[in-house]
């Protein structure tokens, strides 16, 4: 654990910065709300469902938008990960194709799709093929900043997909949200950064406790669910590391039964519940019940979200949660930017052509 | 190994004959489909959505059904297992309640949102309070046989769903396709039911090299996506074992980095890719990579599908897990049938009111 408050030992082991990258997420919300301000897209049109394809770091902003949204858009926000869209896609869907690099293949294939059943499409990307095809065919499209593993641009392809979608179907308010998820997350920042100590630093303590342990990742509500995905996936990049996620309720008619075997997972297990702190009272009793029986198995402990607005709540998890992958990184001696084991796989997939 | 041949060792830890309501699984169908023209429904309009809400055992049926008509129905099927519908759902949605029981908390929660905000219902259930106020308010319902664990009426449930769904959206050849996965679980239970010796049984030598590890279950395309997610909750609930699931293409984005770390999860771990037997070029490349990749940390291996149709492929590979789960279990020591920690969970629950 002393090792994380030793810079020598983080700049040494960290040598794409990835510290620096997670630190920005803070400063995406407004500049990718100001972008999409001046992109001046037009999306009037009455549209029945929305469909978000991507993969990996460019989807999980579709998952995080669909749960804030699914107590209050009119139309399902459906995510795909694949290299089709769904036969309900028609006229009246609005497609959003997210790659980051603009050139992940099953994005580029879903978007085909897409347009084959004249779906409503923007794209969002960095650049790539994505962006080349959109412009050459007058196909509207939004821009991120290139530059950075497309994990690091989770504030920017969120709010894109969000703001698109808001103003497809006129919701109010999300500019106000927006500006809270950076107001708490600069405030955090603070606290989770590097030159703050151990004893200080929750995203330290966490990542002390699931070093060398199969982390759980347990969220407590729909809210949560793709948060938990999105721990899961950057302990899976950063820390190079396993992790499994579940959820509330329905975790309670199966998985819990499964705590005890096999023994010595069980007992190399840490699990953390995500509380976006709004609870229904049920889920409220629910959480506490299903950590009080867990705990008699393995560690548990309950995180909670900080912030008043659910978007902010959302990010608060989120922005923990990337702290913590790059802690169990350090933990780990692993550098937390290279996926070499991705560059392969994506090598001989080409090889196969 | 030797105990699964042991009929007595078998009869004595299964006590309440989970291995045969896991073999009456292939007769479901054909009385679902006799019971569902019976009911004579009417379900004719134009909906632009369907959602079905349930839980644990009453909700991986919606799954399946989604997967199977994500390439023909003009709707999505959105699965929903919590307490709310989402805001998207009308008087144009078509709500499939299904609680096996009747008396799932979150199930009557979800249903009595969808009356509020007039989606066009069908419970399904085997009595319960679902049923009661289906009958008094003139709900349309769906009556399965009572008596068994819900987990084991996933023909019965499956069925159901799809039939309401095929109707409402006017599906044809549904009837031909259950056909068809009656007649292949028929023959495979010959092979997969304890009669049948270890080195002729695959559901058993699939067990033997589980017993001990942490399965991986890995799905290989959309359509399987809901078959992981059962061999899952089948391994939690009849084997009392953790179990962890996925899917490709996405876990080619983050999970595979994740392999080595923790060294004795990877090294304790089983995993299983599951091939329906028909897929793209693309997808049949990437599991063959994704395999060859994770088999330097782990034991690997495929499982696929039996069957000509879409429907026999899936439950092909339901059936095969719902067999290893039990054998799992045997090996584990457990009786299959009974889940004390949820009985425990739900009493506590109570005691909270």
């Amino acid at each position: 654990m002393e090792r994380l408050d030793d810079p020598g030992y983080i700049t040494k082991l960290d040598k794409s910065k990835m510290r620096m990258l997670i630190g920005n997420l803070p400063d995406q919300f407004s500049m990718a709300s100001k972008s999409f301000q001046e992109a001046k897209l037009n999306l009037k049109a009455r549209f029945s469902s929305v469909v978000v394809a991507g993969m990996g770091g460019s989807a999980i902003g579709g998952d995080l938008v669909s749960a804030y949204l699914s107590s209050n858009l009119p139309a399902p926000v459906w995510v795909v990960r694949n290299y089709e869209v769904p036969s309900f896609v028609t006229r009246n869907t609005l497609l959003i194709a997210v790659s980051y690099s603009g050139n992940t293949e099953e994005t580029l294939s879903a978007f085909e799709d897409g347009k084959r059943k004249r779906a409503r499409i923007v794209c969002i990307a960095s650049g790539g093929s994505l962006t080349e095809i959109a412009k050459s065919e007058s196909i509207p499209f939004l821009t991120v900043p290139r530059g950075m593993p497309p994990r690091c641009a989770i504030g920017f392809l969120s709010t894109s997909i969000l703001l698109s979608i808001g103003l497809a179907f006129d919701v109010s308010g999300l500019t106000t949200e927006l500006e809270e998820v950076g107001d708490v997350l600069k405030k955090m920042k603070n606290v989770l950064e590097p030159d703050n100590p151990v004893k200080k630093n929750p995203a330290k303590k966490i990542a002390g406790k699931l070093a060398h342990k199969l982390p759980f990742v347990y969220s407590s509500s729909r809210m949560t669910d793709p948060v938990a995905r999105r721990w899961s996936t950057q302990i899976n990049e950063n820390a190079k590391s396993l992790c499994h996620y579940s959820s509330l309720p329905e975790l309670d008619h199966n998985e819990i039964v499964g705590w005890g075997i096999p023994r010595e997972v069980s007992y190399a297990s840490h699990v953390l519940f995500l509380d976006p702190g709004n609870l229904s009272e049920k889920l409220r009793r629910r959480l506490a019940v299903t950590k009080e029986i867990i705990s008699q198995m393995a560690e548990v402990e309950s995180l909670t979200a900080s912030g008043t607005g659910n978007l902010a709540r959302l990010f608060s998890l989120v922005f923990l949660g990337d702290y913590v992958s790059f802690y169990l990184a350090m933990l780990n001696g692993v550098d937390p930017t290279p996926i070499e084991r991705i560059d392969l796989l994506k090598k001989r997939l080409k090889e196969g052509h």
